[in-house]
């Protein structure tokens, strides 16, 4: 059974890393003894490992990071669960493509192993990043993700602040024009919302709503508790 | 004599298109009756050209959309000038590059052919879109772009918000982040801003400082006015 935590943001402004998904944490993992960091989407492997690492301890949970395994495919395949960090997603991409670990990740996960993403993290385990936030600073040879959920996501979901004079297109422009161009929904994950997927079933957690973008309909807010299943289903309920 | 006019936004908050860089239009454009326009960063070629054609008729210039043309190619070759409108960058630099009009232009602006670029259309006109904020939603073939100058350019540059809560990188965090990646110049042209080219000598115009970031340097703020030509030198000034 397919069993996937993926988190808007690992943290929320004012607390601590993972902080406001501990009990999240404690639940999706249950069982796990070791967790399997990829901190890609960073420069600096060994602080975010180290950062990563100490959440986890207070979970119990030790962590390993693949960028200290000599074998990362091998390490891939005997972990109890997967965590992907935040960052940028284009570098963090490049880098799961280019090592082979997005198949091997993939593979796993839809097999039942525990995946956990956060932001970039998050990003990668949908269809694509073609609605990550993030800025192309590396060059993915595809922008095809690792495809555990068959819909987007957009991560840090942003409402328009009516006070701006900028004119940069705002949060909701950007979903518009990807679906101009694209059918698959998008689902706008707000800071401090995470999806929980168990099998064929699909629950939106956390403290905020979230924003659902159709193509040819007006967007939707969806409530903390929302059953979002449908979004799981090959073709989605229009 | 290469001359490119590299406008970081087409629209000031409260005024009409194109209006606050109307003067230096007229200064760019002298000489030319017509000029050829790239709508392709937007999904609605024929209103965004009826609106631009409509600003560039109050300077006495005759606006041709290349999506009405039959044969794109011949028409950039036969061009007094061209405008890359802006919209979303990903889109565009897919369509100048499927076309082969990336080629053309750059081949035409290279001697001396006017170029002018707004938003997307000013990224499109550096080394690369690796410093776009726009987001991935079309997959190009290449993120290398017309290469008319050797550096990179961030539009619609700004400032962290120092009330802000959300959790997302600042643009100073995102081009960081480019540098750890690249040894390229970034220049963070904010609203209001714009590069004047002509020949080898640059200058940066409007009513904004403009922000330059290069690596392993702190950034620095450069007054409306200044003489940026070592930025077009091929190994540009440490």
């Amino acid at each position: 059974m397919r069993r996937l935590l993926l988190i808007s943001n690992s943290t929320m402004h004012g607390r601590t890393y993972l902080e406001h998904v501990r009990e999240a944490l404690k639940d999706h993992l249950h069982g796990c003894r070791s967790i399997l960091f990829v901190p890609w989407a960073l420069q600096d492997h060994e602080a975010y490992a180290d950062k990563a690492a100490a959440a986890f301890a207070e979970l119990g949970i030790r962590l390993q990071s693949i960028h200290r395994e000599d074998h990362a495919l091998a390490a891939i395949g005997r972990a109890d669960a997967v965590f992907v960090g935040g960052g940028n997603t284009f570098r963090l991409l490049d880098r799961l493509h280019t090592t082979g670990a997005a198949a091997a990740i993939a593979a796993r996960a839809n097999k039942g192993m525990p995946y956990v993403g956060s932001s970039a993290g998050t990003n990668v385990a949908t269809l694509s990043i073609r609605t990550t936030n993030d800025m192309p600073i590396v060059e993915p040879r595809t922008f095809t993700a690792l495809g555990l959920v068959p819909f987007q996501i957009n991560p840090h979901y942003l409402d328009a602040d009516p006070r701006s004079t900028h004119m940069g297109e705002t949060r909701e422009e950007r979903l518009r024009q990807f679906h101009e161009e694209h059918d698959t929904p998008v689902l706008g994950l707000r800071e401090g919302g995470w999806l929980d997927v168990r099998g064929a079933a699909m629950r939106l957690c956390g403290s905020t709503t979230a924003r659902l973008f159709c193509r040819g309909e007006a967007p939707r807010e969806l409530d903390p508790g929302s059953d979002l299943s449908f979004l799981l289903s090959p073709a989605p309920a229009k």
